[in-house]
């Protein structure tokens, strides 16, 4: 049984208030299956590249027990590649450049042996691609996770409702989810996303932490409070990676396991931001990420 | 052994999305001495109103064990009066009217029994009229909690830093701790505020709840989600009221009871917004603020 990755694996040039980068390599699969691989290793990843490519960084994924048959090169083609500009307060951006390449035509396709899919997580991506990698897969998911952007859901909202239709979990920002619902209160906001589809909803707030919402039940898991958001770029994905990565590590998809799942996906994003792009990622041990486990519960012990 | 409230009793017009309303009962120790009469009742008010203030609010405060002898009732002079919109996030607000009034020339009197003040709380007021009332005590407080607001800081720097220098807590919203300190990132800000003079520090954040900053210690209490927030009037003031009343009932200014202080404080908080001005804190009985605390614990539970 495996974990199934739909996402972008991409280009990135990003600019905050410590400084810049060049190209460096980006996308929402990138991050998520980094992050999932610190918990659960019969992971498949579904994406495109082109040949600009550097095959070194798929040898990075391989090497953390990423398989990338599903991974499809492009060789005459370009690279997804996003540029961004991060503000003073890292909670708002500018996107300088999108140029979609591969990604603009992109058919997600199956390999044979991916269809023991136990759990799915679709990156961000157009909706439309999404709902696809769905129909191809021979049996339903125990479990599909999902992730999407403000820009479907202004865009593309139709075909979003029916891919949230067939979800179990969605993950979104406060923002998107309250563009998403049109209500400000996210309790209110919960409830009417919830009756799209997903029994479970997760709400990113960044520095202000995520809350978790399931029927009646609410978690609020807060965020690390650090020195420095570095980068927030990948952050989200991240966490949707620990998050997903953790529920398949452990087969249990019940309330108590969920609320664990956002603890870890909080604990893999609070690494993320510290660094810019994968690269603290690339370095953290599973020893890292047990001791910041333990500095969120500590963080959240009321003490009674 | 009491504890002390200096701070405002005002009247406040409030206008938010949900409604508007005439001139009500409001002051930082109105909330404050309201709030901690939940948890104590040895309560003693410093504070000014003029003649126009209704006798029947002081009737209820001291019904619910609060003394007013301290509170000084210049007949012929007006209660101070601030008139606020909020904006549709609730987050901001325009000030329409300030009329200081009898707070123009306060001169906070302490009756010869406050002398017995253990915990002594400084609502917002000027830094000179806070630190005026620490100089009469006759001996030291075991506990000085102080809060104060942006146009101190803006204005009153050199005297708020004399005041802060006495005190053992201060309690501020995350915009003020950034303007105090100079520091975006509040575990910056947290050190700096700190080495101004409090060992504790608690930053307010609204719907995202609020951190308490000791040592290397750090507790992250969640703001529990509301269907709407009604009007945020007093919503900081009750906050402070819980976390000092229930210090001084439980006598332990231990960083474990501190936490769970700012858990009640939160829960009284969530109580205040419901409601236009004192109106919820008003009804409220100890069932349900012993209801509303199990939901926080709920709320926060990671689930290990």
């Amino acid at each position: 049984m495996s974990l199934l990755v739909l996402g972008s694996v991409a280009f990135d040039a990003i600019e905050t208030p410590f400084g810049k980068t060049d190209k460096i390599v980006g996308g929402s699969a990138s991050y998520i299956s980094l992050s999932a691989s610190f918990f659960y290793n019969n992971l498949n990843l579904v994406s495109v590249v082109g040949g600009d490519f550097p095959t070194n960084f798929l040898n990075i994924l391989n090497s953390r027990g990423i398989d990338t048959q599903g991974l499809q090169i492009k060789h005459n083609e370009k690279t997804f590649f996003w540029s961004g500009k991060y503000h003073n307060d890292m909670n708002s951006r500018d996107t300088l450049i999108t140029e979609l390449n591969v990604l603009g035509d992109f058919d997600p396709l199956l390999p044979e042996k991916y269809n023991d899919c136990k759990y799915l997580i679709l990156g961000n991506l157009h909706p439309a691609v999404q709902s696809t990698l769905i129909e191809r897969l021979k049996n339903k998911p125990e479990l599909i996770v999902m992730d999407t952007m403000n820009f479907w859901i202004s865009t593309a909202k139709n075909q979003l409702r029916d891919t949230l239709a067939l979800t179990d979990v969605l993950i979104i920002n406060d923002e998107e989810a309250r563009q998403l619902s049109g209500e400000y209160s996210l309790l209110k906001a919960s409830r009417i996303i919830r009756n799209m589809g997903p029994q479970y909803l997760v709400i990113k707030k960044g520095e202000h932490g995520a809350l978790l919402f399931h029927k009646n039940e609410i978690f609020y898991c807060p965020a690390l409070p650090l020195e420095e958001v570095f980068d927030p770029t990948g952050a989200g994905d991240t966490f949707a990676g620990g998050f997903t990565g953790y529920l398949a590590k452990t087969g249990d998809t019940s309330f108590t396991n969920m609320k664990k799942a956002v603890v870890y996906g909080s604990t893999m994003a609070s690494f993320c931001v510290e660094k810019f792009g994968t690269e603290k990622l690339l370095e953290l041990t599973d020893d890292n990420v047990k001791e910041r486990l333990d500095l969120f519960l500590r963080l959240s012990d009321m003490g009674f």
